[in-house]
Formats: structure tokens, sequence, C-alpha cells
């Protein structure tokens, strides 16, 4: 049996996500796992090199999870050329989770190294930034991909099963619900907690670039093709604790609401909010009504109701409300074992670069979801709904 | 003990909503517990007749709760020119809840006899025809007013206590969900339920029209004053059964999606659907989110979770969501006695026309509804943010 | 408006059935109700006079019935023939709820008398007499019905429903499961409960000619014609103490095993049985099993598992089973009034009497499940599977 | 202490079945055990040597239990006929696991080597085979069994012990529930899980060959001697998908149904069937009704309901079901350890071949399973009850 070892530059990944999705439970995960089988012969295996600018917290990254993975640390520099020269051995892939407004510059770096790419979105904060990378990588001839996690999560699939089950029928309209109330760190407020560059626009911060990028490929993938949108923003909170204490003045939009409407006429609407208490089922919902039945998805679990099971309701608020409109929805159970959404991504990316297996999460489909969050933001000053061109 | 009667005449209330709401909820529960009690020394009565066009409807509506309230039928007649007229005894009140198309030509009637002046929404379909009556209405001096049953809601009233006990700290966002799904009698569905007409534009049927009437005073009243808005209706089945059985062409949009900001930049959006399986706690839910605390109100009940209580959440699809996100909310406990919505506001209303009481919910008021479904229409047609100017 | 009298000859309601079913919560609920309304103008309401044997048990019923229903005692006689000759007033319909043996002897008085005859099933312990009655009530012209009260039960319904609905896709297999333990009254046991000639063969008791009379319409009207069955029979008490308390020999069957392939090759399987304890849903289930999803119906509730519903379990009993297959069903909710069954059934025959309406229970009909339960009787004999026959 | 080694050539346990519970939960957990002690002073010791063709499988599985029962791989080859003729070893038993279609063959080998023989069931697809193999086998003087492992299900053993008790008294009727929905893989279903061959004759699958020969030991052992039966079998689903996603024609029975009568008259019926979702306590349920009392088995866990707590229900559909059926049962507690059920018969078979301990589950029995199966396919060709000859 062969073990086919593939090298993959890591830069990056020392902040929150990086560290726990690529590095913990995609990469770590799979050499853990002895690799990724493809057949009785052969297994491919990674061998990751860290890149960054923090020597010491690459040094204890590499060891923590070199050590949990294989009883030996990973390689790590701060030396992100040199990696890509093949100073420190062979990489076919780099892969790129730094901040968005520095993502061009490295990947402008790999492309000359003549590397496999693969990135974290958003490529850019620009449409036509993210536009000019995936044409340069191309026209380079490189293999690449972005991050599209979110179409593997366990809810998506299983609302995807559904649709293809021919559960819900015609499908009439989607609504999203993403979010939840991330404390401000004011006297008002519990203690800050998420990173402070996101509610800063001048440091790519903002809720439409950050998640429109996501509803774009889940859309894509999941409801069909996307014709037009209205979008509106709010700061709903102006001033937050940054990480060392301090105020700041918040500049990006922390809440976006939109409707999308898709080719074949379904709405499908997106409520995206770091300023609200959750009452639903879990942090990400998306409610789908069909002719022949719904469905609520979150991020793991689906409830179903189906036409027959529907209740027939009365409006009278003069007594206690008789339907437990909760109760009457069923479980799609757990039939299969649903493997983290990042490492899936992961194998097929490896796979893509190793054996040539198809691939359709390249940089220009990255760039779509860019492109979703400008329109975005031009509707929201433009007061209109705006169409989804083409990407040239 | 003085008890002062007071003649309506109930237009029309051989409907649905006519007869549940204000003839057997308002009107006669008015009449069993004894009349409205102002005083030690005051107490008024109303005295129905009904009116309309089949006479059998009216002799058994007359004769149930007439019975039931004061063990003596109601008088009615399809004279409703002679009941103008007093041939039947002296009548002060015209209420009228027939159709919308119906509406100004019985609400005309009733000002050429100068009587007080009641009716339900909407006052029209057009906004310029919503105000003529109101001016006519105004301009004859005549005490006015519309239906606006949903401000006496409990569920509505306890949002605005909670606003007004400094809950919420300054509101942040408002988002409404309203409406269940309707049968359509169709093969694939269960039996039709709801009045056909609601489902074809062209006997004035829209969830528009049928819905932001009440939006209107809803947000105007417990929210503040809406500047502008963005809509979108959709006709999500194109085919019901009719009351005989016989398919038809819905016309009418079945659901509508808005976006409203107020004055002060608050964001409240309203969905509004017939084509929708209910998964939240109840058939109309507002969930507001104030910098200091979060609220969902139902029909009846409230839920509440303030800054101290609100939880930590982590995105971790890899495991089942830790946290039960229905389960850390409180109840808002139902401490007054929340009388039924359309009686408490009939209260009001005979008592501004016997007592002149002061009142705020007049044709004008009323106007404002239809204005603000006209202008969803518009937006809608439009594919713009509209703004919502004063009315003349 | 018009009120129409029909009169009805009710005989033989003094047994269990014929009180509480027929004359309580059928007749005397249909006047009670005011009749049938069948339009504005137009309502019938049923006269009935009590006829048997036992005078003091008819003057009861009579009065208790008779005075709840409109306060004035029913008519009975123990002159049958006075009653069926118009002694007594008109009577359009005669209704026999007599013991099975002595149906045939009555029938044939009312058809003498040219009434409209509607009956109890079975309507003989063979099919050749059974036949023979509807034959004879054909020939003469007469309007006639055999009671089929198990089509009405909300779960049929509901299952008919979810057929109609396409809930099922294609049905695969049903499985009945009906009966409870009736208590024998002998000393290992608790006092009997049901009438003693249910368990003698000689008085035209046994479970096959009991309950195959309605699993015939219930499977032809819900699932489809029957073509074939392979039945069998068991007496699995053979002693039991009757009314008086004392014992007695039981020479029919109390326990009746079928399997029933329908036309389009569906397998329908049904047990009977007085000797079994009850653990399922209710005391009658039919779990319906398509290819799209399945349901088991009780005798009102039905709860339903569709295909993306269904779990997937693994054989392992060296753990406690981890699924909960009673808890992964959903609930048909009971969205229309159902009322009784008998009753419904009484209002269409009253209505077919009166107004020529349509109707599909006719003798001959019942003279089916007479046959099926006597080929169920051929093929427990014989040992093997026969075919259905068409009634000539 | 002594420690007895035996020597077990095992073959075929690659697939599903043999590598779960013969490899994995039978003979190694015995080994990690410590072996089986017999008396202080003695303890046998298996050890296993797999056989089979495919190298690499039987690699791994000899590397992961030889290291996980011993610390140390287990013997493998792909030459079966060397193990047999000791070229690695002393082996006393050989065991086999390979497909129905190849037993034959296996056996014959391992007859000519002088072996013990145990093998899973069924041992041919027809009787005069299974009973060939069986006397083959007795002639040769060998030692021999067949695995039924469901007579140690805990749930069947406590059944047993109920019997025992004299907890039913006289048994009445035996009603057995096996199976679940198998997902087909095709458009309108989940994916699919179970090897394809189980639905394709012309492989040697079909229910009946598949569970007949279990009910048939589970019959006799439990209940009693088996006197005729009639049985039918459908292919409720004629398409699924096999493993490598092509989909396929079902030529296989996928659901039989029998009824048994016992040589004393009681009634056994067995459900089975892949095409069906659960609604029961378990994947297998066996309900029991006796004079005394009745219980309901799963695998694992047996509820009980005696005459004294057996309720007295009504047939009333007007109202819901005031009785809850499944509450009134009691649990059987587990008081002793139930052990995998294939790891006691192991151990007993190791006993006999090592001790010549009693014995009672020879390829003879196991002919009986077969001929079960074969009795079955006959009755549902020929439409009739067949009788259960002795076989010679």
């Amino acid at each position: 049996m062969e073990i086919k070892r593939i090298g993959i530059v890591m830069n990056g990944v020392t902040g929150r996500m990086g560290t726990n999705q690529h590095l913990a439970r995609s990469i770590t995960a799979i050499i853990k796992q002895g690799g990724i089988k493809v057949s009785n012969d052969l297994t491919i295996m990674p061998d990751p090199i860290l890149t960054g600018r923090r020597d010491y917290a690459l040094k204890a990254l590499a060891e923590k999870y070199g050590q949990e993975a294989r009883g030996e640390a990973y390689k790590y520099t701060t030396d992100l050329q040199g990696a890509l020269d093949g100073k420190y051995g062979d990489h076919e892939i780099f892969f790129d989770a730094s901040g968005t407004l520095q993502r061009a510059g490295f990947i402008e770096m790999a492309v000359k190294a003549g590397k496999a790419i693969y990135c974290e979105k958003p490529t850019a904060v620009e449409t036509c930034e993210a536009v000019r990378l995936a044409k340069l990588v191309e026209g380079a001839g490189l293999k690449n991909g972005v991050v599209q996690d979110k179409l593997w999560l366990p809810g998506f699939r299983k609302i995807k099963m559904l649709k293809e089950l021919g559960f819900f029928g015609k499908i009439l309209s989607v609504k999203g619900d993403f979010g939840y109330w991330v404390f401000s760190g004011m006297d008002y407020d519990q203690p800050a907690q998420r990173p402070s560059w996101n509610y800063r626009a001048e440091d790519g911060g903002g809720m439409m670039i950050d998640m429109f990028c996501h509803w774009r490929y889940v859309i894509d993938h999941v409801f069909g093709p996307v014709r037009s949108l209205v979008a509106y923003g709010a700061t709903d909170l102006d001033q937050r604790r940054a990480e060392d204490g301090t105020p700041f003045q918040c500049t990006a939009d922390d809440s976006a609401y939109a409707m999308f409407v898709l080719e074949d006429g379904t709405m499908v609407q997106f409520n995206s909010s770091w300023c609200t208490r959750v009452r639903r089922d879990d942090l990400l919902t998306v409610h789908v009504d069909g002719v022949n039945g719904s469905a609520v998805a979150g991020l793991r679990e689906v409830k179903t109701q189906s036409a027959a099971n529907t209740p027939k309701p009365t409006w009278n608020p003069d007594i206690p409300q008789p339907i437990d409109f909760l109760g009457g929805w069923d479980d799609v159970p757990n039939n299969i074992d649903y493997d983290n959404a990042f490492k899936i991504q992961w194998e097929l990316f490896i796979r893509h670069v190793a054996l040539d297996e198809p691939w359709s999460y390249s940089l220009m489909e990255g760039a779509k979801g860019v492109q979703l969050a400008e329109l975005g933001m031009e509707s929201w000053k433009e007061r209109k709904w705006v169409d989804v061109p083409e990407l040239a």
C-alpha cells in the first residue's frame, strides 16, 4: 500500500478560525485518522508547515497539534518566502487564513511559486479585486479553492436531502436567521468576546462582507441561482470594547437584512445580526416552506412538518394558544456520520490536487460571494433592488 | 343609578369577524356584563340593531345573541336607510363591518344621517379614498373611529409595558412574523378554510392591503412613526379551492415581506404569510431587541431575556447544540385581566361618543394604514425604498 | 323555512349497540342538534318509534331519549306489524338492530310494508341468505342500506386523506390489529363483560362473522378491492361465564388471523382477537407502509413517519436500544370536527331517502361482508387460499 | 492452572456479521476476558487463524483484533487448505461465515481434514443439501454446530424464564414482528445501507431463507415444535441501488408473512419485513398472550401484563382513548448479566469440543431451519398450508 505525502503551507492559522477549524479539526484530524484512504492501495497523508509572523505562536501550535496528530511537531517558520521556495521541504498546496486585507499579497506570492491555492473567504473586500485574483490564479493554470464550509453543515446537507427526496414539492420561500448577541463589553453589558476588527469597516469588518459570501454559495448550491436582492445594514451598537479593554467606535454594520429573489422566483430572506438574542432552534436557522412540506434546519438538526401534519389554527387571543407550534414537527434522524464541514472540504481539495478529482469551489466561485456582499452594500446605499450580473 | 342607553346600527356583522369579534365578544359581552360602568351613578348600555342584506341570517344572529345577552332578541332589519332614519328607534352610532369595497357607500349614508361612525379596516383600498372619507366625516363634525384591535392584544400591551419600564433600553430592531399555512383545498392539501376572496385582488383581497393597515398603527403606537419602507409580495399558491369546491386562480399576494425604518432609525421587519408552517411561539410573534434586553411577544404571552441572562454561544457544528435557546427566556406574567381587544376598543369608542372622552383611532388614523399598504405595493412594483409622507 | 319530518321504525335498539350508537348518539343527537339542515330553506327532522319485545325496556328508552332530544317521549310499541302498517303514524324508514338470526324475518316484513330499509351488519350468517335479502329488497324497488360505521372512524378518514394527499406514494402493505382481552369471568380471570352469545357459534357468534364484515368494506373503500385471502380461526378460551354467572362452552372462534391480497397486489393483514392484551396505540390499529411514508391509525389519532424522518437502526442486542421507535412519529392533527361515525352514516341514509342523494352502502354491499366471512371460514377449513368471486 | 489452547480456523469473517459478531464480540472478547474459565484449574484459550481471499483485509482484521485481544496480531492466510492441513499450527475447529452458496464446499474440505465444524446459517438454500451436509459431518463422527444466536437474546431468555415461572399459564398465541425500513438508495429514499445480495434471489438473498432459519429454532426451543405453516412473500421494492451506486432489480422477497401452528395447537405468527417503518418497542418484538398473563419482548427488554393488571376498555371513538395501552405494562428487570448471544454460543461450542459437554445446535438442527424456509416457499407458491415432516 502506497502512502503519498502532500505538503501544505498553512499561512496565518494562528487566528481563532485558522487554529480551530483548519489546523485542529481538519489537517490534524486527517493525519490522526491515518490520512485520506483513497483505495486499498493508496492513502494520501498531509504534511503541514505553519507560517506567520509570530514565531512563538507558530511554535506552540506546531508542537501541540503535531504531537497530537503523529507524535512529532509540525514544521513552522516565519519565512514564508522560504517555505514557498522549498527551503523547508516540498509543499504543493498554499493555504491562507490571514486577514482579508492581507490575502491578495500572499496569494500573489503563492502564484509566483506555482502552488495550488486554497484560502479563507472573503478573498477580497471588492469584487474587482476578487475577480482579479481568481483570474491571476486561473491564468497561471493553478488549482485553487475557497472555503465554503457551510455547504457541509449537517443541517444544510439534510435540507438538500429533503429537497432531493421531493419532500418539499415546489419550494415557496426560505427564511434564514443568523447570529446572536455579541457582548459589547461596555458598562451595561457582559465582557466582549469576538475580535474587535469585525466591527470596524476600515479593518475589513462588517456583517455583509462577512456573511453574504456564505449566503451566496449556500443559496446557489442548495436553492438555486440568485437573480436580485435588496439589503439593509445597521450599526446597532456604536461602541464596543476592544481586546485591550478600551472602548472604540464601531464603523461597520453589525446587522444586515436582505431579501433575495432567485432565478425561479423563490424568495429567500436572510437576517444576520450580532445584536439579537436568540429565540430559535440554533445560531443559524433556515426555514423552508414548500407546497408539500416545510423544514427548519439548525446547524445539525432539522425538523419537518408535512402537509398532512399541518395544524389548523384559529385566531383567538382571548384564550391561551391551544396549539403547541413547536411540538408538531418531526426530527430528521442522524442516519449518516456528519464529519466536520471544514475537514470534508479539505479532503475534497487535497484529492483534487493529488488525484485531479473534480472540484466546484474555485476562487472565481468565491468571488461571487464578494460580489453579493458588494451588491448588498450598493442596494443599501442606493435604497433599491439590484440585479446580480454574471461575473465576466 | 342612571342607565344610559346608546343605540348602535351594526351593519354587515354576518361575516366571520363581524359576528365573532364585534357582535358576540364585544357588544353582546358588554350587555351581558351589565353595560359599561362609568361610575357608581352611571352605566352605559348598548342597544344594537343588526342591518344587512340577508333577512334570515340577521334574524338568526339577532335571536341567538340577544337571548344570550339579555334574554330578548336584538332588533334587525334589511332596511338600513330606515334604521339610519330612526324608523326603528334612536341609534347614535353607525358601525360597518361589510366588505371593503362597499364601505364608502355605507359611510356616506351614515354621514348624511349624522351618526357617529365606527368601522372595520381597511376603510378603502386606496389612500385618496380613505382620506376623502376621513375628511368627509371630520368635515361633518362627526365622531369617528376605525378598528385597531391589535393594539390591545395582551402581547402588544406587555411589550408596551416593557418599553415604558425601560426594560429594553434603546430598541435596536423589531422582527414580526405573522401568518400560518392556510390550506388550499387542492389535491395535495387539506380542505380549504378561509374566505376565497382573500386570495383574489379583484375582490379586495391581498396580504398587504389586509395586514399593513394593522402594522401601521402597531408600529406607530408601540414603536414610533414610520419613515420609509421596502416591501415585496408574492403569490405563493396560484390555485386554491373556493367555498363551493371549484378551483380558482389566486391573483392577490398571499405573502408579504417588508422592512420599515422608523423616524429614530429603528429597523422593523414584518413577514406576513398564508403559506408558512409555524415553528414559533404563536401565530404572530414580535421579537424586540434592545440594548438592555430582548422580548418575544405572541398574542398573549411574552418572553424576555435581559443582558445579564444572555448566553454566550460557540459556533461548533461538530457537536449537538449545548444551549437550549428556547429555555433561557422568562415569562411576563398575566398580572392583569386582558379583556377581548375588540371589546376594549368598543368600550373606548362608546365612552368617546357618550361622554366625550379622548380618542386616538380616527378615520384619518385608519387612512394611514391604507397609505402604508399602498406604499408597500408601490415599493414592490418600483423595486425601491419609498418614504412615508404626512397625510394632508 | 320548511321542516320535513321523516318517520323511522327502530327495531331492536334495546341492545348495547342499538341503544348507544343508533338511538342515543345518532337519532337523538340529530334531533337535539335541530335536525339535518339541508339548506337555508329545508331541514329534515327524524321522528322515531321504538319497536321490540320488551315493553318496559322500550318505554324506558323512549322516555329517556325522547325527553333528552325534544322534551317529549318517543313513541314505542311491541306491535311491530302495526308500526309497519301505519297504525302509529307514518314511517318511511325501517331500521333493524336485532340479532343476526332474526334479521331476515324482520326485513321480509318491512319489504312487504314497502319501507326504506336500513340495518345492522351482518345481514345474515350465510352469503346466499344475505344475497337473497339484498335481491328481495332491490327487487321491491326499495332504498336500502347496511351499517358500515368504521368508514367514518376519524382514524380511517385520516388514512384516506393521507392516501389522497399522496403521502404514502405507492402503498406496500397494511397491517391491522384489532381486539383486546375480554375477561372470561372464570376463576383465574376478572368478571366477564361482553354478551355471551358472541362466543357461541350456534347463536351466530364468532370473530370472523363479526369482524370480516367490517374488514371487507374498510379494505374495499380505503385500500382497494380484495382478490383472495387465507384465514385461520381459533377458540383460545374454551370456557367463559355467561351473564347469569354459569360457565358455558365456547364454540365460536374468539381470534381470527387473515392475510388478504388486493387486486393490485397489496398485502393486507388483519389480526382480530378477544384474547390479547393490548400493547399498541389503540383497540384497533392499522399500520400502512408506503414507499414515501408510513402511518399508524388508531380509532381517532394517526401518527406518520415520512421517508426523510425514517431512522437507520443497527442490530446490536448488546446495548439498550438507542432509538425511541415510538418517538419519531408525528401527529395528524384534528383539523376538522369528527362527528360520531354512526350518526354520519344515518344522516347520509336519511338524505338518501328524503332527497334521493347518492348512497353506496346497500344490502348487496353488506352481503359482500358476509361473503368475506364465509370465505374466511372456508379457507380455515380447507387450509388454503381462496379467491373472492364477484357477487352475482 | 492449566491453560488449554484451542485453535480455530475462522473462514470468511471479513463480512459485516463475521467481523462484528464472531471475530470482535465473540472470539476477541473471549480472549480479552482471559479465555473460558472452566474451573480454578482449567481455562480454555481460543487461538484463531483468519482465512479468506483478500490478503490485505485479513491482515487488517488480524492486526486490529489480535492487538486488542492479546497485544499480538492473529495469524491469517489466504491458503485455507494449508490451514486445515496444519501448515500454520494446530486447529481443532473450523468455522465458516462465508456466503451461503460457498458453504458446502468449505465444509467438505473441513470434513476431509477431520475438524469440528461450526458455521453460520443457513447451511444451504435447499433442505436436501443441508441434510446431506449434516449427514456427511455426522457420518464422519465430527462434532458440529450451527449459529442460533437469537436463542440467547436477552428478550427470548426472559420469555423463556417467564414461561418456566408459569407466568403465562397456557400460552394462546405468539405474534412476532421483525424488521425495519432498509433504505433503497433510490431517488425518493435515503442512501442504501445493507448488502445488495440480500435482495437478489440468484445470490442467495431473500427474507424467508434468511429469517425462517431463525424462527425455526426460536419456535422449537422457546414455544414448542412446529406442525404446519402458511407463508406469503412479497418483493415490496423492486429496485434498489447497489454498493457501487447503480440501481438493480430486486428478485428476492423483502417481506414475508407466516402463520405457524405448533404441535399443541398454539398459533405463532411472524411478520418479517425490510419495508416497514417501526412503531413498536424494538427491531424484533414477540408478543405472547397466555391465559394468566402476556408479555412483549424486544431484543433486550420485556414488558409484562398479568390477568389482574389487564384494563377493561370501552369502544368509544367519539372521545380520545382514555387508556394508555403502553403504560399498563411492567418491566422484567435485568437481574443477570446478558452476555453477547454469539459469544455465549461460541463458549458452549468450544466447551463441547474441548470438554465433551452436551450440545443441541447441530448441523441437523440447522437443516430444520432450511427446511422451514423451503416449506415456506412451497406454501407461498402452492397457496396452501403445508405440514412440517420429520427430517429423516
